[in-house]
């Protein structure tokens, strides 16, 4: 039996996890990021490994991370969390890590492990969608990850949806994730609390009476209570995910859209909607058949199955 | 040498030729379609083809179609102009057309035509965006045709690009195609033409003094002569143009993009604008390589050699 | 009993009536337009009020005009029909008009004779909406009519509705004449025609068979008939309607809107989503009372009432 | 000389001042404003009026307020701020004010007092835009307060300016006050720190260093320092205003614009941008007058004065 390693690098910490081959996570150690700093967090990387591999015989190991990565996957070309502008993560890595290692982006982890283990198992066309901070993309195309000409693709969340609408972080405006993401659904709840502090009164009231500082999970608990003002929240973000979906579908004409992240915990709130927007938002519609909208299965360990897993079969292949 | 035969099945007029190994049309024979009678259409294919071939030794036959067809590559789904439904094409045709046959997209055929033999030579991801009535779409991944799950893929123009836009054929509202492509131009110019009849005087003049029937062609003649009105309406369709490739950049990451259809003969009235809303409005800029923009380099015949040099390439592989 | 002369001066024709002081019309004369030659058309504006003045006693003229009419009701700065501009009509007719001359806004015109014999009867605010070619504007206050600091008061129709919408012929985009008005229901239904055939099929046989061609009659007839696209053009309208009037009623509380206009004969098609839209949109719903939506009565002959009815107002007044 | 007695009921203060006939203060009363409490409000108003009685002798008391005033100028319809709903005000107070007693809007009474004392001083139409919160708007037509049908006349900040657009308290969408008032100035400060905290580094830094507490007079300081977010911020805000004066233009015609409230202290940050937007968005620009646009002259009192003006001049006519 073959084990193998898998890194989750997120923004506020450090996940990593021995993985067999049917995507199960063995034995895991977790540290938290150290801010910026490119040095710290590469330490930590490679002390978390040497304490896994310790225990266990893992010859491969993957690093997933948010941001960039070059179709080499062995450069950080950008990360939005992290200090690495162009980092040779993986030499960088490899004295201190030896065997096989790759580096990977986060999302297209997520796809890999759902494409392998969960939603999209045996698809020949998975598109996987993870709804957190913003929108992650991976898309797995006749069991090979899709990384486009330079290892940059998939970045779906800054697919325009709105011409001129709402400034995003990454300089334009109108990005599919400043509509439907973790950070659209808090801002959303802000501004209803800020024009009309009764419809929101119950938001107000679970955000510790600041309406400015509603959160994400702040909503979602609110719309599982019923309050009519989160749901309508969830509805109007839900259209958005169906409005977007619909677009991919006629670029990419999926078998499955798996969705994922820590927003697809919301579930149903978020995907009736979606999918009736989908389903009447699809070109050609009664023509074609229709791709499937699912729910990722493998939770907040799907970036670290997936990193680990395509590690595996990288080593296999070479 | 071996010789393969491409069709072009267009909504007015069916074109065949005899297509060697390096793209080059030896010979052509041409008939109008015959409205949207499917025994008729399939009846001037087979005649076609057997003209040709009795002048060529070219056994493989690839077909070309505005529409869907499905992933086996030998039924139209569903086609605009003509009249096929869920039509088993390949089989209708295969005892007048003995030897290999395939059906494809004419779009996808253009692509592949643009990747082996004109602007994407070479390049690991070719997006192509066929400006015509619509706008058509293609992609080569690697080498091979990208098709989706179902055969329906790459159908850009149906990407909705203003919510509650135009409405579009499709039944949707906002369609890129509603924005840019030959439809667009000849509406943006009679809108013109009918809330202000002296700024489209020349366009006017050009359409026999009817405003109600500016065409494509004439906006491009006007623009062609330096009219004003007229080069602001290929401004703003350009930066349409390019606000949808910038969307497609984000989430395909291609190494170039090729503009082909009868529009891409206005060429820098068009691709000018489109470049510079690309390149301010790509994601990342500044982090990662930028996508190429070109002008598709084979023209009208680009269907017909694609899905020649598709056929040949499909009887090599059986 | 005091008679007056209402001269309506329109785009194709020139009306002039004798009316008396219950409205009620007597006598008609009617003319072409002499096109955009200013002698000729005051030429037909004498020889139609001499005429009339020839078989009755009416001392005061009035004369409506499409265009900006000076605070002084004498010159005409800006007609979109005619060649005036900055034209001093009042003293160029004065020595073959004798007796008291008034120059009027056509759509006050028609406001106040809404005011004084129609829908408006009576009301301390009426706001009069006329549905033309585009959109004519006019308001009476306490029996006044609204002529604003320098006569060119209540261009309703040139409010921005859609920021960045549709090209206006003022040099514009997205006023709201460009979505509610009888070019916008030809323009609508020609896109709709432009893009499906099929669904406008009814519209495009009423036009002779020339999907460029239909006309607002053209969709009038048709929605008359029960044709869905039509009604749904016209559904669409009336919600266009109903969001400028919920507009208009946020800033000017009026006691009644009347719409009038040839538009306006469609009545219920427009008149119950004008209605629908207008009551759901109204600011303070519940809180405050609800302006009346009433079609006009007076019908195409309003202008020249209204014009006359201020004549005879003004004659009294000197 | 006479004088009179103008109290401004805000949300969160009172205050009452003695004005003479040129619109100056002579002295004053503050209270703050107890909450949503009625009888404690009309305690407050009687105790300042008379405190300020027994040291001036000033018959005529006029009483502004946030909300709708029916046409009666006796009763509140409704408040956004106080729990007055449908309350006979003026009878409430009548035996502890004695004399004669007004209750005015508070926009209305501004409008008033920039009219007979401030930047639009015997202009002919006067419409007055106040920027606080939200958009407070007052006209006055040939030397009289315009109220409309019904009292709630010139809710301008309620004009829709962007279909779909914002959430505004008012129950509505794309309300005006959403895109130019002081809460929309600190929206989008926070919204662009949500997405960018460098780009609103300084903002963030006066708001102590809480993205979320970002206000007006924060967006305000920054823009003075010269800060390039918080410019930007004050540019685009400065665009809707004048997007929505060209609106009200088109309708209105008025001699002048008069710009009040606390965010027309940042002054030409927002009137540079507006009077531009404002000038190349009007309907006929080139045929007609051009109203002026200015900046309020009677700072914070202005409602107090205007109340108070009021007051006397219904004294004076009854």
């Amino acid at each position: 039996m073959s084990l193998a390693i898998g890194v989750d690098i997120g923004g506020t910490k450090i996940a990593a996890g021995v993985v067999d081959e049917n995507g199960v996570v063995l034995d895991m150690e977790r540290r938290l990021t150290p801010g910026r700093d490119v040095r710290a967090t590469e330490d930590a990387i490679a002390e978390v490994v040497t304490l896994l591999r310790a225990r266990h015989d893992a010859p491969a190991v993957g690093i997933g991370a948010a941001g960039w990565i070059a179709a080499d996957r062995a450069t950080v070309l950008f990360s939005p969390h992290l200090a690495w502008r162009d980092e040779p993560l993986r030499d960088a890595l490899a004295h201190r890590i030896p065997g096989p290692l790759i580096i990977e982006n986060d999302a297209n982890a997520a796809a890999w492990a759902e494409y392998k283990f969960g939603a999209g198992q045996g698809a020949s066309v998975v598109v996987c969608i993870t709804l957190g901070t913003g929108i992650g993309g991976g898309m797995v195309i006749n069991g090979e990850v899709y990384r486009g000409a330079y290892g940059v693709a998939c970045e779906f969340g800054h697919m325009t949806l709105v011409p001129d609408g709402r400034r995003c972080a990454c300089g334009n405006r109108g990005c599919w994730e400043m509509y439907a993401s973790g950070r659209a659904l808090a801002r959303d709840a802000r501004e209803l609390a800020d024009v009309s502090s009764l419809a929101a009164a119950r938001m107000i009231e679970l955000a510790g009476d600041d309406p400015m500082h509603i959160t994400g999970p702040v909503v979602t608990q609110a719309a599982r209570e019923g309050d009519p003002a989160a749901l309508e929240i969830f509805e109007s973000m839900g259209r958005w995910l169906g409005h977007g979906i619909a677009s991919l579908a006629a670029g990419l004409d999926p078998e499955v859209f798996v969705i994922g992240g820590g927003l697809s915990e919301a579930d149903e709130l978020l995907l009736r909607p979606a999918r009736e927007t989908f389903r009447g938002g699809l070109t050609g519609r009664g023509f074609r058949p229709v791709a499937r909208v699912e729910v990722a299965r493998l939770g907040p360990q799907a970036g670290l199955v997936g990193a680990a897993d395509l590690a595996r079969t990288f080593a296999l292949a070479h």
